[in-house]
């Protein structure tokens, strides 16, 4: 009988060669791959990771597989999924339920299809599925050894369940490694923030004015790589340690409703800002 | 009668919006438009510009239209005519006759119709409006007091042509000049290189070892923008002063041959490397 | 009666000009004094600050005297002593008392001078000072309400006496504020290395291959300046975290080893590297 | 006889020890002296280099010796001979005339003692010694086959000798190779310019606001520096083609009288500014 559903087979091939690209920016990952090569440490142990869009997560659990593991896939959002990549991961031989566009009620019986592969471990991006164990399952939560969460916003859930005495098992937060918190942030958002607004409006930024707003690990790795651009860049910033470090990083710092009349490009790295950059009669 | 040849006059408003957002970035054009307001120092002269695609060039033409003279458009080349933009400038009562992905017959036909209005003023993008005036209508070239060419490769034919004795009047070469040279190169293809690359490949830069062949002013504006983004520049150069440049610049300077050992990504800015580089056993 | 021992009154001018100098650099005290001036939150209070070579010390002298202090002041070193700013000081009502290049036996009758005024707050520097205080003169220790320790080598001195439960009174290190640890090393320490080996050897730093071994504050400091001169910049470190830092900064990473066949100049940030680039046939 | 005129022969082994450092910075002069080793291309030809100062031209003079040539020195300026490099160049066989504070008569004088060899290339920084043999030893200059001028003072004067049709010999302008134009402004003049401000000032570079006036490869050099140091750079520049370079490469540019207002530190690269600087009410 089949165990998955997915959005067509025949995608399996493109997904294979955005895995394959992936594959080849994660060293790392490669090593654990080896490592684990005819050790099988993780047999009989299933693992349920949610979540297949990012092309570089694919990777991660085919190590797991590799390490013996039984691993099972649904998606930690409606959206988010490749169609391509999850028909390439059911032709690795890993059973994915999730289809990109589904609808609510197909997304959470996909995530209940997969807990019916009696997970030990979770690895979930938003906490839906942690939720749904929680809430309905408990008899399955009971047989969970532990997880982790990826988002900030699912840590938050965590966070109150725990508070509350009802989580029923722990959970690693992956924010809280130092190689997510210095890294992604500074050099991953760092660049991709600048490459949105690029993307989106076509600018040159050799000799734009740049207002960060926030001096931050993001705000850092936004300001110097907008400067590395050629961009002017002026920081906002309401701590008073980390504005004099922007100003002795060379930078203009300055309050934001100054920069308002400055600044052409507005970059925050805090929601509370964005509202009043909206309520200035900025360009 | 209908003066002009579009796709579609409804995408006049998608159209007018492209060249709106274009205009905020182009100040300068701006400021002419301005000083010709009221003033028609173009009245009665006729310019043909070839080339409507990219979005700047519009601006361009409005501003020639606001000085007093009359406009005529056709393309430059049949696949990059933007259509939206197309039917924008007909609305702004310009004659456009250009259609997105138009055979060669309907391409040549189209420069023809724009002929007809006996332009004074030549602006070509390659060269065939100017070939077409110089084969087929000598008796309207006659009429045309100067133009511009904006490419490379149309001012080789250009030179060819006055090499022969056979061009009929002058032309400027855009890329003569010194905002040109020390700006395009320099700050846009700088800037674009890197962006393209992002775009393809989704790559981080930071830790990235990046070879940049040619320290020439392509290769200084792609050595700083991607050390910037906090890569690692290798630079390889022929000439001994540039590569001397590179070296106190704080760049590793290096044979390619030896580069193609380190590198992992490769950029090259004259077309001789390119094929070295492919017949190296690097990644 | 003669309260002070300084070496020559006459090079009180001197003296000033570069007290006055250093204060111009100085806001932050200069606020200060300002919100002190007519309310002498300090009077009847007797401060013993030891030291009087830096400068910048001076102005922080002056500006506890304007909030009312009693201020006497006594060297950290026989050899730092700047003697036109001692003439300065007591010219401006500060009893001084100290000689540069005192013998060792002046010093110490000049601290035990100093503590004659019975000091509530001392500012020490080595803690030699509170050392004689808790060694011989434990009674004026007990007048003292509290003080603050400039260096580690004095402070791991305190912290040896406070385990052993014999420090009489707390101290601050001062070397524990933020402002000290962000800003000193990375920016101070960060310039004055690169300046005190230009001073030495008059190098060039364009094209130069500087290695910095150690990438914590100082080496991000020394890094950044060295690169920002036109330096290659390589970096060792022998921490996971910080050597991946260095990496994605754009610096080459790399073994001291293999550093040293390359490098050029050299600076180490902890002394474990000194003696392996001695024993390395580094030119 | 003693044939040279120097301060004190024992000064000998440290003038070595000052031209051995001088010597480990410049490989293309070793790498021109192994290529003269044992050929003697200059066999039988009288150099007469005036100065012996900087550091770094004893090298020069000591591998035309090693190249076969007779080489005599006297000096270029009466203040900048170095006792102790003139000592050892006595030493190394070679002919000195020359001390430092000489008085005009005894400078001049050593010049004549000098030009007694009958030197067929001189090499002149100032013109005093080609002028001394255009007026008064005619028939010496006739001797002369050619020769270097270093400083643009020198070439001034040259180039009204030749205007007058008064130059004996054909001289070359050091100042126009474009090694000398690229890299001694942009890394030489641009790195010891800030070194010099900070000898005499003691100022931390991060967070400055420092002022570059001129945007010529000086200010390029000088600007690029300052903000590599941590500097926020502000460039004022007359020219519009270099004031948008400098707004391009991520400076703030402005009038000069507006910089006034915001500066901490002002750099001038060329004369005119720096009255300007000093009648604004600038700190």
């Amino acid at each position: 009988m089949k165990n998955y559903d997915v959005r067509d087979l025949t995608l399996a091939k493109e997904g294979k060669l955005r895995i394959d690209w992936a594959g080849k920016e994660m060293p790392v990952v490669n090593l654990i791959k080896e490592r684990f090569a005819g050790k099988s440490p993780w047999r009989e142990c299933v693992f349920l990771p949610a979540s297949i869009s990012p092309r570089k997560r694919p990777i991660w659990r085919l190590a797991l597989k590799e390490g013996g593991a039984e691993v099972v896939l649904c998606a930690s959002n409606p959206l988010s999924t490749q169609d391509d990549v999850a028909a390439a991961l059911v032709d690795y031989g890993i059973p994915v339920n999730a289809i990109r566009g589904e609808d609510n009620e197909t997304y959470y019986q996909h995530i209940i299809t997969a807990l019916e592969h009696k997970p030990q471990i979770t690895m979930d991006d938003g906490a839906d599925l942690v939720s749904t164990l929680h809430k309905d399952y408990t008899d399955l939560a009971a047989n969970v050894i532990g997880g982790t969460e990826e988002t900030t916003t699912g840590v938050i859930r965590l966070r109150n369940m725990a508070r509350a005495g009802k989580l029923i098992y722990p959970i690693i937060a992956v924010n809280d490694a130092q190689t997510k918190h210095f890294f992604d942030n500074r050099y991953g958002t760092g660049q991709s923030t600048i490459d949105g607004i690029t993307r989106a409006t076509n600018i040159l930024w050799a000799g734009r004015k740049v207002v960060v707003c926030g001096y931050g690990w993001c705000g850092k790795g936004i300001a110097r790589r907008a400067q590395g651009l050629g961009a002017l860049v002026i920081v906002t910033e309401v701590q008073p340690i980390p504005a004099l470090e922007a100003a002795m990083d060379g930078y203009q710092v300055m309050p934001l409703i100054k920069a308002c009349e400055i600044g052409e490009v507005f970059i925050t790295t805090t929601g509370d800002t964005t509202s009043l950059i909206r309520h200035t009669s900025c360009r």
